[in-house]
């Protein structure tokens, strides 16, 4: 009784937008894409009033206000992004850069997030394949922290650290993944769990919604390659992406480069992990990269050796 | 065929420190809590010399000396903190403090962080309970952020933040679970996770290592106390904790103020989580608090209510 699967469509909030074929109607059968709003939202409402308060100086609160969407990615409840057809992985992308655009203008929203859980144990309740799209009214740490060790990097080296790091990445090779002429996929140096890789954009570029048509053919392609890649190569782990841009009301200078960063659940974080914030990643991101680089050679059986990596 | 156990002394790395009963022999029978080398260690040797080098500037790298111990709870294969006798927890207790001081003097070790997973779902992978003691050659950034966190609140308010927080939550009450002479149990405002709850010093102190025996009592009965509540509380829940205290090398005149925190794992870090460093927690600590002040007022079944916390 999936509600995300077409002809259920009732099961859902409705529906904020689709991609859809012929004449169609809203909230019903015939789409391709289909967003609805969470009927169980983080965030919200987006024309919420922020209200903060705190108990002296110590206690800050402030509502949760803002959106929170969901994109289911095609009628098909079993394939995800992997194993679509690459036309429908660009209406993904094309959805993901509407929606964002749609919602990036709320007065609420200082920024958007997009995340996408697979498999029960990356924290998918449901398990027809879907991203999330979070608005809320603060710019995360993960993003912030980023944005100011770019700036230090920039005044220290005078570039851009990741348009810097795809160059050393190349030169490298050793931790590459994949590459077309708009995206390199690479396994971090240094990263932090099994197979954890990113898509990083080559040119320089703040914020994700600004693709150009072609970049976004090359996106497509690139989370398509990855997905896949992880799914054939592990044998459908559970995992999690998420992308990181520019926040919402930042000055159109801003000098920082999206990318997408995916993440395997294959091991646990424990205490060492939760009591440090270092992780301790039992396979080196040069070997995850070269069995990565090989996972889409054999025939696509659904199944694959087994990596050897879960702890 | 567990190595922990009484008897298979032989399937660890010799002893380096035990309490023992009467006269009996090292890595033999007999003992009430025993220390052993990690088998599989994280870090070592204790005697290796830092190697750093990088790839130019971006990339940085050191190797992992250092020291990985394992401290045995107790014989008993079954329980751990909380379902043994206090005089056992103390000992554990004296046991952790025995070893952080024989460690903190290595050249090597920037930082010494005591943890304990419990649980297959908390990355314990024996079943034994149980603490590790991991020393490595820099200081964690979740314990650098606090210290500079702190001294920003001191130059700012004129006190140390945990000192000013223990009074805020007897004022409140309403987050507090335990208090004895020295410490105090609390689910933490705005608490990261469900159930998590911190143990803190009453009084301020930087370090773990510089505790009275009477401070090891209160503490002993502290740990025990919430690792009794979390256990029959929540049905035996995987769960994690660590001690945050302050670094080996750090100059005596520190402005810290140590503690344990202490996080069930009963949801999973998903791509929200992941991608913004925020949590979304779904049991308010006032709630898990006042749950957690009552867990320990029925008889003791083994099992419990579920706490309907599980997202």
């Amino acid at each position: 009784m999936c509600p995300f699967c077409s002809g259920r469509e009732k099961q859902t909030p409705p529906e904020v937008m689709a991609v859809r074929t012929g004449d169609t109607q809203p909230d019903g059968p015939g789409w391709k894409v289909r967003v609805v709003p969470n009927k169980y939202p983080a965030f919200g409402p987006a024309d919420g009033v922020l209200e903060e308060s705190g108990h002296g100086h110590f206690h800050h609160t402030m509502n949760a206000i803002g959106v929170h969407e969901v994109l289911v990615s095609s009628p098909n409840h079993q394939h995800d992004l992997g194993d679509l057809p690459l036309s429908q992985v660009r209406y993904v992308v094309d959805t993901m850069v509407e929606r964002y655009k749609a919602n990036k203008t709320l007065s609420c929203v200082e920024y958007l997030l997009l995340i996408h859980n697979h498999g029960r144990d990356a924290g998918a309740s449901l398990e027809h394949p879907h991203s999330q799209l979070f608005g809320f009214p603060l710019v995360p740490s993960a993003v912030a922290d980023e944005i100011e060790g770019m700036a230090r990097y920039r005044s220290e080296w005078g570039k851009c650290a990741f348009c810097h790091m795809i160059e050393i990445e190349q030169a490298d090779a050793i931790r590459m993944v994949f590459e077309n002429d708009g995206f390199a996929t690479f396994a971090p140096f240094a990263s932090s769990v099994p197979f954890e890789t990113w898509i990083v954009p080559k040119h320089h570029s703040a914020r994700f919604e600004e693709m150009t048509e072609i970049n976004r053919a090359e996106f497509a392609e690139a989370l398509k390659d990855l997905t896949s890649r992880i799914s054939r190569g592990l044998n459908d782990p559970p995992f999690n992406f998420y992308i990181h841009t520019g926040p919402t009301k930042a000055a159109p200078a801003l000098d920082y480069h999206w990318h997408l960063e995916l993440v395997p659940k294959l091991t646990i974080a424990a205490g060492f992990e939760l009591g440090s914030h270092i992780s301790i990643n039992v396979r080196a991101p040069e070997d995850a990269a070269e069995f990565l680089r090989s996972s889409l050679s054999g025939p696509d059986t659904g199944k694959s050796a087994s990596p050897g990596c879960a702890q």
